[in-house]
């Protein structure tokens, strides 16, 4: 306890609500006890569209560069994307997943213990291949009929593998804190494969096998694995969702799965995400930069703080991680201070207070 | 009326509970009043795991030939995939929805009116392309970290143009059914482009693109045009599934869109599909083989029922589809006779001639 530990943290805001939502996250941070030792620092840094309106690159150098040789971690807002595709412009926070390779995306989906139907379950998201190498052609089809389109998508052994890990490693944690007295509505740590082999036999089959091959180490001897066709599990997800404890997927099925999830708990504006590499995690709200209700003080600022909890948690700073999860969780028990995603009536500003007043 | 039609309908049980509930489809053809002038003659054919197994086809040519030359449309049951890739072993659907060009998969998710939240909708998807091409290579990775495959998603302009506007012409069709008095929950005629040109901006941006020039033609007026990144989609479809109307999507998300609309209306047991060509069409149900119920009788055979009203609309017969529907829905609104996945106790067998005698 008495050591300390400093933590850089970069700060992207990126556009729209990302800009009214990732103060919060600096907020906590700085509001977390001294007991736990942790001092933190953090930089300014830029990506987004606007960003790419001013300078012409949607994810500047400087950015990656700082990210890489000067920070632990950073929290990154949302970026808009333009309605029409423009020339030279591309989703920086998919460029930064494969630049920093960060090769986990974990987004855990989780109501209040008291909920009248409660969930909890983590989504591990492989955040490096799939169809997000996003290598396309198009053609002119050979018999006259117009445009065709290719894009390849590409599930390696290796990413699949250690992703799976990562999934289990996760749900071993998750039984740990289970044991460890924290209540819940799972009985054991249970990973869910999620593919569509049945038609994609050779990347998603990869996929499916090499995650069966991972999970079969001894170390996760406790973990019970099963599958899900994609499809299928969309359904479940909807018809059972308290069924599911971790959920592993490449990425575009992670992707649909994750905002499926949040709907279930009610809105996107509560679920978090992180980023993972080795040594390195990038907390993102999953919610987009919401253009709709930008620069009116209402965004929720839960995912954002969950998000920032969630960084913590793979900086190994889990005591850190706890306390921002159980304040937010105050919060939303009482339910008195709701924004309006939630439908209440709360600004931005006065849910913040709220939380950082329960840590 | 006087007049009277002969439909030769090719009947495909498949394997598991396709062979509970195919029947159920001829049954209710042979008991449409005869005043609607339609006969019917039945082949029956053959395609699954079963028949691969005796047969070492999964489609025998026979079940083409028979369905291209002799057929007007056909009811398809389920089939089983095996559990682990079976050499030579592939979808027969996916290859039947190809070999007769059935390029699109129309499927209405709809609560019977009286319902506390009530949904109409109808995902039209793409039936031919997209990652179901199924052009797979696996090969070993040049830094020695293992294997990688990687599949084809295509997406032609022609298969996109093609389904926009068979969406467009179903969005009219709607629209022209409420003008005639059928209450509704939607007020106007909305088509809503599912994507994810934020990422795929060759494939999916190519679809988008196309998808909006052909309902831009004058006939398509009245209907209103929306589009949803696909993620997006499938979290509105959850937070508010009685704001759309017709969803149309290529094809993955198609499949994953329709099994979560699915899930909305309480099983996928009640959800028909047509896969749909030119003068031709399929009834299938959403719903699988479900080996974990075969051989009990207590399968749902709803979802066929309306699969064969769905095939008959698309043969021209709107008529007699309507006679279909409205037995099947007074069933359910009276809810003493349901399946148990509708939380019921009927047996397949009652349902049947439940729905039969409302004809
Ligand atoms: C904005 C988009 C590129 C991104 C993705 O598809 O990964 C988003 O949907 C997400 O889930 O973080
Ligand atoms: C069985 C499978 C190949 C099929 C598909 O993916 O099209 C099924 O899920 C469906 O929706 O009809």
């Amino acid at each position: 306890m008495a050591s300390s530990r400093l933590l850089k943290i970069g700060l992207i805001p990126g556009d729209g609500i990302g800009r009214e939502v990732i103060p919060a996250g600096r907020r906590i941070l700085e509001a977390l006890p001294s007991s736990l030792g942790l001092k933190f620092e953090f930089v300014d840094l830029h990506a987004g569209f606007q960003t790419f309106e001013k300078t012409g690159a949607a994810l500047p150098d400087k950015t990656v560069d700082v990210l890489k040789s000067d920070c632990h971690g950073a929290l990154f807002g949302a970026v808009s994307s333009p309605s029409t595709a423009v020339k030279g412009y591309s989703s920086p926070i998919v460029a930064l997943r494969k630049k920093l390779d960060l090769y986990a995306n974990v987004r855990p989906v989780k109501t209040v213990m008291n909920a009248a139907k409660p969930i909890d379950m983590v989504i591990v998201r492989e955040n490096t291949e799939d169809l997000y190498v996003k290598e396309e052609k198009t053609y002119d089809a050979t018999d006259g009929s117009g445009k065709v389109a290719e894009a390849i998508k590409r599930i390696s052994q290796k990413a699949s593998y250690r992703i799976a890990a990562m999934a289990g490693e996760i749900a071993l944690r998750r039984q740990k804190i289970r044991q460890a007295g924290v209540p819940s509505i799972h009985k054991g740590p249970l990973v869910t494969i999620t593919h569509k082999s049945n038609v994609l036999s050779q990347t998603d089959g990869l996929f499916r096998s090499t995650a069966r091959e991972a999970l079969a180490l001894a170390k996760f001897n406790s973990v019970e694995v099963e599958e899900q066709i994609v499809d299928s599990m969309v359904y479940k997800l909807f018809r059972q969702p308290e069924a599911y404890d971790v959920i592993v997927a490449p990425n575009l099925y992670g992707d649909i799965l994750s905002d499926g999830a949040a709907a279930l708990v009610g809105s996107l504006g509560l679920v978090p995400s992180a980023n993972v590499g080795e040594g390195f995690a990038i907390g993102e709200p999953c919610h987009g930069s919401a253009p709709d209700i930008m620069g009116q003080g209402i965004a929720n600022p839960i995912a954002t703080l969950r998000s920032t909890a969630l960084m913590l948690e793979f900086l190994n700073e889990e005591e850190a991680a706890a306390k921002i999860y159980a304040a937010v969780d105050a919060n939303l028990s009482e339910g008195k201070l709701l924004s309006p995603d939630l439908g209440g009536t709360a600004k931005t500003e006065d849910v913040v207070q709220d939380i950082l007043r329960r840590l």
